[in-house]
């Protein structure tokens, strides 16, 4: 088990886990949950989206939230829909910015109302902006390992579509679980081939845990070499099409798994845990951070 | 990523599982609960503890829950600490058991008080008489990966111990991670590591998905080689030193893994599934598996 010495995680609480929340924590709480995520070492943050507020409501103080950590040594991403998106997280000074599309014709349709290769189409031009602009730009592809609507959409047509997308100018383009369906044994063999086949990208790895096996495909990545992942703080957001099923691989649980098997991180896994902590007293919940839970018992054992 | 092609899971629901719960199950629900986890093809299952009845109230009908469960096409297992519970065994008509020391002697002598040592050379006679008497026997190291009051045990002390038991006749001997706290790599090189050195032994592995590191460590194993391993019907059971966290690796979630990762179990993940239906309504709560909790959802979604 050949495993990298270091890995770099992108923290997209604030945007990925937030923007599923039936609960909308306030402004001051999400820039003080950035702040503590930037004082856990988190280098890169996805603090918000520049979607049209009617779309998330619950971001819809993306400007109010990327002024008030623009102080922070860390690079901000944030989710742009469109042309109209990139212009006002520009307005805004984010540090860089994520685009999106998914992997299969059908979910692309229903989410952003038009095919994969017109999403390319169209967000090439921002990829070239933020380049110019001075941001840094990544591209994340939903439903990569499987499609709620299309199932497994296959390996041959993500070849193809990266192919698309590298030809377009994109450099760094996330893989993403999207419904957390992927196995091990798929993300070995899909992100070792995505490497031989394309070994200028800088590739990264996204994974839910819905299924449990958010941990497992983490390694199954890493020991095919990819050594950037996001995760989310308290393991936040969930699948849309199994409301209250867990969501993404909570960053925490992640942090102490790569610590403990020689994998420098450099986050620390206490200062997230307590990130953890004021996010699950914010929004009054029980977080599906494992580490947290355990950490909760632990509380509860102590002062029973 | 080179896995084999066949694993044998060993069901510990009835026994791991249950003894854990603060509510017991009524006999009848145990029978029928045996019952449906051989229907989805369940080839070894734990049935039963024959500890005192006053150590553990909830598998007091261990001979009982036995005698009713004799027709079924399965290797019954039972948990055995001593000589008077193999005696009970035995007369019970079971058809393996299970012997049970911790690799660390602190929490030997806590669990069982007496060291590791003292206690193989007091089981080493019962898994002879076992073979005597045309029974399956193994032994399971309770705490191999770390131990809440040592620690990390250090792989030579489980080297040593593995040769001890090896000498003394154990043949199928289990390494249990029963805080979950192991993680991937180390299982991977301890494994690797003690098949080199003992080329004639049955190993298994149990894991607790206490860190959400289970399936990633089952994995870990299944690269290095190993095909046996434990699961629990719906995640049952727990860790005494974080009560309420995560606990056994859920056997639907990782037939699920497994079956999708091109590895045979011989486990039919829907009828599991309907098992942990059974036990969440007899025991009135959610449980851990994740699997389980999608399905939840979904139907929750679906009758709304």
């Amino acid at each position: 088990m050949n495993l990298p010495k270091i890995v770099r995680i992108t923290e997209v609480g604030p945007r990925d886990g937030l923007q599923n929340e039936s609960q909308n924590l306030a402004t001051a709480d999400k820039i003080a949950l950035i702040r503590q995520l930037a004082a856990a070492g988190c280098k890169e943050i996805e603090i918000t989206s520049f979607v049209h507020p009617k779309a998330i409501p619950n971001l819809a103080d993306a400007a109010e939230v990327a002024a008030a950590t623009a102080d922070l040594p860390v690079t901000r991403f944030a989710l742009i829909p469109n042309a109209m998106g990139y212009q006002r997280a520009h307005e805004a000074c984010v540090d860089g910015i994520t685009l999106v599309l998914s992997a299969t014709d059908t979910h692309n349709r229903k989410n952003l109302n038009r095919s994969c290769q017109e999403s390319i189409n169209e967000l090439a031009p921002l990829a070239a902006r933020a380049k110019e602009d001075g941001l840094a730009a990544r591209i994340s592809i939903s439903m990569v390992f499987g499609c709620p609507f299309e199932g497994n959409p296959g390996l041959d047509r993500i070849l193809r579509l990266i192919d698309t997308m590298a030809y377009k100018g994109f450099g760094r383009i996330g893989l993403c679980d999207t419904i957390g369906i992927a196995n091990p044994q798929q993300v070995f063999d899909w992100t070792s081939r995505i490497q031989r086949e394309f070994s200028g990208l800088d590739l990264e790895l996204h994974f839910h845990n819905t299924y449990g096996r958010g941990l497992a495909n983490v390694m199954a990545g890493l020991e095919a070499g990819i050594t950037r992942f996001d995760s989310c703080v308290g393991g936040l957001g969930g699948c849309p099409f199994a409301p209250g099923a867990t969501g993404n691989v909570a960053t925490e649980d992640l942090v102490s798994l790569l610590e403990e098997s020689g994998v420098k991180t450099d986050l620390d896994v206490n200062s997230i845990l307590a990130a953890s902590d004021f996010l699950a007293g914010k929004l009054d919940k029980r977080l599906n951070s494992n580490i947290w839970q355990v950490h909760q018992a632990q509380r509860a054992l102590a002062t029973a």
